[in-house]
């Protein structure tokens, strides 16, 4: 099931063709998105979600995404599914069309989770390390680059999950050419050492996570440490865990990293999912 | 004026909304692109823009666009043509729609050429140079990172350009982070001393240009030497002349860089400008 609403406050058809040949979006991949999960009606993480929105089309030079639009279209969509009781919730905001006045295009789509990463949260997940190319300092130096802003320029991102693939493996941890964890393509890299939580910071010139900001807060809270900070690949093997989290894949394990198995980390992530759902 | 058609071989409203919102070229920037230019209702350089559309969708790992409906639907735009002697021809080529049968989405879009363009190929431009951020070698290492492929995930290279219009410049020289020269967000960098045209080699992770290999063809022709190089970027204020080339700008002469004027290439242009119509 999948139920699309509007910025003007109406509802569409899915499957229709309601975008332009010429819009940015498409011939450039020039906009910005969201993706954010929803539990039994109830959006995670709204306002961060909205707020990264609204970072990522500022550092597109975009105007501020609507927020009561944008919020009329997402209650739109959770009004009128119907379907299972988890669902990703997409809002997309468009430079709009090709020397038009200027008016972005933008939607809100309400999907069901693909089966697979239902499987992936139950069963975990293999990951292969691939270079992103970037060096510490870059993301500062080059704002020109977007690196941290969810754009929809992502043919990269799908690149590497296909790299994965090839690899035998299903996800991609990130890399800088010296061999920092950045970042999966659409997931943010959490380690674990003992009662410590870690993440690569954002100034590394990735997305700041509304998941792991929601994990990292909950967490917080009964006790443990959460630290961002630099991670070497090396230091992946020898921790409790390692995991990717998103809206969609809430946390999820990762159980063999470049064809090495990892330490089994199933208690670890049954603690981190109670933490994770004590803050809904 | 404009004129569209699709590869079933028909004519459409350019204005119409034909793409679907789930449309992967739109939510991922996941397809490939061609400018083509066409003068006089004759297409330039089309056999190397459809190579090179098939090179970019085997690096995206796309099926192989289905040549004869593209050179249809070129016809088909050029033989519903009536505006001006020069157009701009684009062909698009997206992954098509998210969770679908894996059908490609594909057109081409004919336009007049922005007045724009017309201003810069007459009067040349002020240009920047931006780090791209790769290093010499990353494209062969990590090819997922798409480097050299034509995506539709544009939007780092449109931010590079606006970067350009904050700085008062129209266009961007791409560097490495070590200085050497890649080229523009849409274009091809070559350099001229004395009768020797050189242009940065593709293998550093830059866009093969078509404008460019036919310049050098003609040149080639005509006595001039002809390199594939590295080029330093201090090297660009010394030499007799820095050229943007692409389809639609054909020629374009730098006169500024980084806010330094550089020597008047403004006879090298028309020998350039004579070289390149000669090859039609």
């Amino acid at each position: 099931m999948r139920v699309l609403a509007l910025l003007d406050g109406t509802l569409a058809d899915p499957e229709s063709s309601l975008i332009r040949i010429d819009d940015l979006g498409l011939l450039r991949g020039d906009g910005v998105f969201e993706t954010i999960l929803v539990v039994d009606g109830k959006p995670r993480e709204l306002t961060p979600h909205l707020d990264r929105l609204d970072r990522s089309a500022a550092m597109l030079d975009m105007p501020t995404p609507p927020r009561a639009a944008f919020e009329r279209a997402v209650e739109l969509v959770l009004g009128n599914w119907t379907g299972s009781s988890e669902l990703a919730l997409k809002l997309v905001y468009t430079r709009g069309v090709e020397g038009g006045d200027g008016t972005p295009t933008g939607f809100a789509l309400g999907a069901a989770i693909a089966p697979k990463v239902l499987q992936q949260r139950a069963d975990g997940l293999a990951a292969v390390t691939l270079d992103r190319g970037i060096e510490p300092g870059l993301a500062e130096r080059a704002p020109w680059l977007l690196l941290g802003a969810k754009s929809l320029s992502y043919a990269v991102n799908m690149a590497a999950l296909r790299e994965a693939e090839r690899r035998g493996a299903s996800e991609v941890v990130f890399t800088t050419s010296g061999g920092s964890v950045l970042e999966g393509p659409t997931s943010t890299a959490i380690l674990v050492r003992g009662r410590t939580l870690v993440t690569p910071p954002a100034a590394l010139g990735i997305l700041p996570g509304t998941t792991q900001a929601a994990l990292f807060r909950a967490a917080e809270r009964q006790g443990w440490t959460v630290r961002v900070e630099p991670i070497a690949v090396d230091d992946l093997y020898s921790a409790d865990g390692l995991f990717l989290v998103s809206s969609v894949r809430k946390i999820t394990r990762v159980h063999t990293l470049d064809g090495k198995q990892l330490p089994d980390s199933s208690a670890l992530l049954s603690e981190l999912q109670g933490l994770y759902e004590s803050e809904y």
